[in-house]
């Protein structure tokens, strides 16, 4: 029994830093490097991808609205065809990194806004996907589980991931909490390891309800960039492996 | 007996339109695509490389210093790795567009102030080269002749391109006459072609002094974005055959 | 009997010039400069607002989304207090340019997708206000009739300017046929003419139905950066002055 | 006996945060404010005004070379006029943050490489000085001993304040050792106190060679981003405040 573990990584932009990279590249098997459009210039991609090569950790691309200002967290009504190709242009930047550490770009994850709106906007969903199968038809993409992007990646033929998160409040939905709403974090280490062993074995989640919710995941996200962070991902790995949950890229 | 023509294009950005590069993608045999850091967005990088692909013409990376609103026209103190990182990055978005339209990026020319730069500055110099060694090691370099740059890309194992320009004044130094003095542009189309011929034929050129210098090209630079460049562009092309010089891209 | 007639100019950005200012600044009685958010530049910002004190044009400030790749018309669901952050920003830049330059800001007008949300989108309009508001209350506010940035202007205590588009098509609505359909812009000067007289006469405008509706404008809009804007401009204020019709700017 | 204690604030990005504002304007009596061209966002800039404000601090305004990515701390050879223009701009733009607060901005001070230009660059000196005047000639201007900014200021006519730095090593020549050397920068709260002591009572430094220095100052500098700033800061106002010298702001 196995899952796939991922953070996010390499937002640090300039001289403002963002998340301990070093340390989730030791804990977590698959990394969302950001490419530049929300957080991580070049010196920034570099670190990232040398450090996942060092630690075996899978490199996706983390592609965003171009929003630096506000960290790809809010939607912009950009066509289809300009996201293709800001996405296309993402993943280009960012494969050069992960050439030159030695490894390669392996998926696709959107960041933030781009993440949310991909789980319903179709015309967002496809103009992601359209960039990846132009570039690497062996790009699997990474998003929330029955979302518009997934859907776009199986049509097109791209292994679709299906992610959960181990440190965010559910909705009863399906849907995470918004960040900006009180309880959308989960900070604690032990909740969070222990929502991502149900996670792991049951494919189940507590709701802000209070209910339990199937959600089907290959993969497991825990937040890279709290003080917290850390911890909580440490948390998480020894739990998986204490209940016999092996970590395991899903690609790469 | 044959020579490379290259220009600049795609230097768009959002809604301002810069040069004719679907015209001048008839003419010359080798294109600098801008990559974003001086001017070009991904939509206009994807045109440039598919109308480069369609007409043949060979692709290079326009690279620059990241400076959108000084169109990377002004020197900026950036230590050597961030500009090796700034390189490598540029490459590696450009690469996407040109590997879509079917093509690769083919060879490197810095832009603007980093051009002149990477004439004297050692450091500059050798950064470029470096992120192109890394990148692809079969990467020519395009640049002035006999600068810094040119040298680092032979200690470096890359092909090095000396270039001359066929609408710039030159000083009796052999350097262009910046583009900031009278007299720095030539926008005549028969005098261009005229020093188009003759820089092809004895690699010779008449400075502000009206003296002869010599100067040792593989490829001939034409302006892509001033109102008369597809005219002096195609009177070149024409000079050019007209004395039994043909066009032919020095790599790609 | 008179009308305003306002314009953007401004929109210049480094190389990447848009539009001729010193044209349209003889012209129009008010004058929509940009901010430096979807374009202007410093330079561009103080040349604009030179020209506009030289011909006696009253300044507004045309503020937009923080979107320079996408010329602020691409919808951004910022929060409220952070556009209204942003457009506090604008307004203080321009303003310094303005009183340089011997004049002030007097009015705000929203750019782009901004314009379009303000209509509907309550915290849009109200941020815009705010900031307004806030900077100096004795700014007016020019928008579209009956929009929410109208009413909130009025509700704070700011004189709400309603306009109306002499070169641009209107739905049976009242609203803009979209810049992306066609037949949404009027190129023919003589036809953007007429319209301009009908609305400052009667307050009428001809939609895509054919139908007449009724705008209340004071003022009149002209679109500035096509190649054909000085020639309507120039047709649109001579027929209004035929017909008896004084342009001023309805503050300043 | 008195002094003016500055330090830079309102340096956070987006997402990215940087400096404890709230704390350091606990302390200092003048707050030299980023103004979104190294750093600094519009709402970082509401809030850092506001804290201002309430704290009863100066506010100044610290001008950058527009580089957002190196944090302004790259040279860029930027033109006179476009220099003066992108200090206008951040001058106009920080203003209104200011006056929206209840003060408004006394003094500019530039930021990182513009800081250490204007040490030498007359070109670059009197473009901030030019944007000064034409703004507020009751501006102050705060700078380096004996430098041309400072030469520049006087010459127009406006107050020049030299500062000394209490945590940073000075070179014989009374140059700041720069940033990326070893020991540029002095983290220990009771030498920075001492010497901050020293430099009120006496004018004087000791050098990186143990010699004696006169640095003669109006206003002493605490960096405000480090982990150990306010510990430092507070070091400093209580040693000079212990030794009778009490803290206020230059002007304001």
């Amino acid at each position: 029994m196995a899952v796939d573990l991922n953070s996010n990584v390499g937002e640090s932009f300039g001289v403002w830093r963002r998340g301990d990279d070093p340390a989730m590249l030791r804990i977590v098997s698959s990394a969302n490097v950001a490419c530049g459009f929300h957080g991580g210039d070049p010196a920034t991609l570099r670190s990232a991808c040398t450090a996942a090569v060092a630690h075996r950790v899978t490199i996706g691309a983390q592609v965003s609205y171009p929003d630096l200002a506000g960290f790809g967290r809010r939607f912009l009504d950009i066509t289809g065809s300009d996201l293709r190709d800001a996405v296309l242009y993402q993943l280009g930047a960012l494969d050069a990194f992960a050439q030159v550490a030695g490894s390669e770009v392996d998926y696709v994850k959107p960041h933030g806004a781009l993440y949310h709106a991909a789980i319903d906007n179709i015309t967002h969903a496809e103009a992601i996907v359209a960039a990846a199968v132009e570039y690497d038809p062996s790009l699997a993409i990474l998003g929330h589980p029955d979302s518009e992007l997934l859907k776009a990646a199986e049509r097109a033929g791209l292994e679709a991931i299906p992610e959960a998160y181990v440190d965010r409040a559910y909705q009863p939905d399906g849907r995470l909490v918004p960040r900006s709403e009180p309880g959308a974090q989960i900070a604690d280490p032990g909740e969070a390891a222990a929502r991502a062993v149900r996670l792991a074995l049951n494919g189940e989640v507590v709701t802000t309800d209070g209910e339990l919710i199937t959600v089907r995941a290959r993969s497991l996200c825990v937040r890279g960039e709290t003080a917290e962070a850390v911890a909580v991902a440490s948390a998480v790995r020894q739990a998986l492996e204490g209940e016999g949950v092996g970590l395991y890229a899903f690609c790469g």
